[in-house]
């Protein structure tokens, strides 16, 4: 019954996480109300995303330039890697405002059920990164796997951790200050604080 | 800190009604790591709307040709047109499947807090059906006033009722009570006064 391209729009809005039938049609009507520029921007918004997003070339941050802003800041301690796992997360750390060094983003957890082995994973960046160092010594001081308390999130830890050791890395692993089975994206910012104050050694 | 292309669509997706900031984010985080297919599908299906809906040329209805689907259908009762406030009311009651008649799609309801009034509406083109009848009659046998029972639904179908009753239409209001299904104990005083105000003969 619904016009064509109302329903269309209602389906694809429907595919979004959280968004069923009945909440796809209330946005659909409220685009078709709104003034034509709103639509234009939206539909604008969302194809720049894909086209004008990559990842930094060091930190695998997504960054509209070859690298992105923390990697290019002067003040940031390059030589303190911490290891996230998402965009999001990376952004949550910055919005508490108290870590100084730069990030590596993993763009995933290892999830051997799911089919996410290391390989699509950022971890060869990563590597790439400890082994650049100038007489042979280490050129990362000490990597922070920031990855959630999960059995995802402390697999990758202890993977990236046995991978790290025999570089001369030090590794550490962010404190269970994040409540176990939380995400890191939705911690405050004093939680996230204290879990990167408590980190400590990895074997 | 975030990437411009990414918080340029969160600041879009957070203008949807019910879309906070953070649900806008996890919206645009989900887009990005989507296929760029579904991208290109979402931002079209969005331009489209606009684009390619109209109203339908006899009840306003969105229709992507001249006429609407309910329009055209040989079966339905031209005579008996049932008005509605939005697109929306029209397909819940389609979805019910015991109507047999046409509509007429209001595009709102009278208020004049908002700044509503009658010009807003599209009371015009309901009266313009009203007057094409053969020889003098009046081209419409009945108008069910179908506007939700509230401040502006009720005046709404007052103003109207008052319009068509000069021209020898017959006017009915759709009867409001208790729902079907729904509890006496759990319903509102004004409901259950208007739900025995409008009892009838059970034979």
């Amino acid at each position: 019954m619904v016009a064509d391209p109302l329903s269309r729009l209602v389906q694809e809005l429907a595919k979004l996480p959280g968004i069923g039938e009945r909440t796809a049609a209330r946005l659909a009507f409220h685009i078709l109300r709104a003034p034509e520029s709103y639509a234009r921007q939206l539909a604008e918004a969302i194809l720049d995303l894909k086209a004008r997003l990559r990842e930094c070339e060091i930190c695998c941050m997504l960054t509209e330039a070859e690298r992105c802003r923390v990697c290019c800041e002067a003040r940031r301690d390059a030589a303190l890697v911490m290891v996230v796992a998402t965009p999001q997360d990376l952004l949550a750390i910055e919005r508490a405002a108290s870590y100084q060094g730069t990030y590596h983003v993993l763009h995933g957890l290892l999830s051997p059920l799911d089919g996410v082995g290391p390989d699509a994973l950022r971890i060869k960046a990563l590597l790439a990164r400890c082994g650049s160092g100038a007489a042979g010594a280490p050129a990362l001081r000490e990597v922070i796997l920031a990855t959630r308390p999960s059995v995802e999130g402390d697999a990758t830890a202890l993977y990236l951790a046995r991978l790290l050791g025999p570089l001369g890395v030090r590794t550490t692993r962010i404190a269970s200050g994040v409540p176990i089975g939380g995400e890191i994206e939705l911690a405050d910012g004093v939680t996230l604080h204290r879990a990167i104050e408590d980190r400590r050694e990895l074997r």
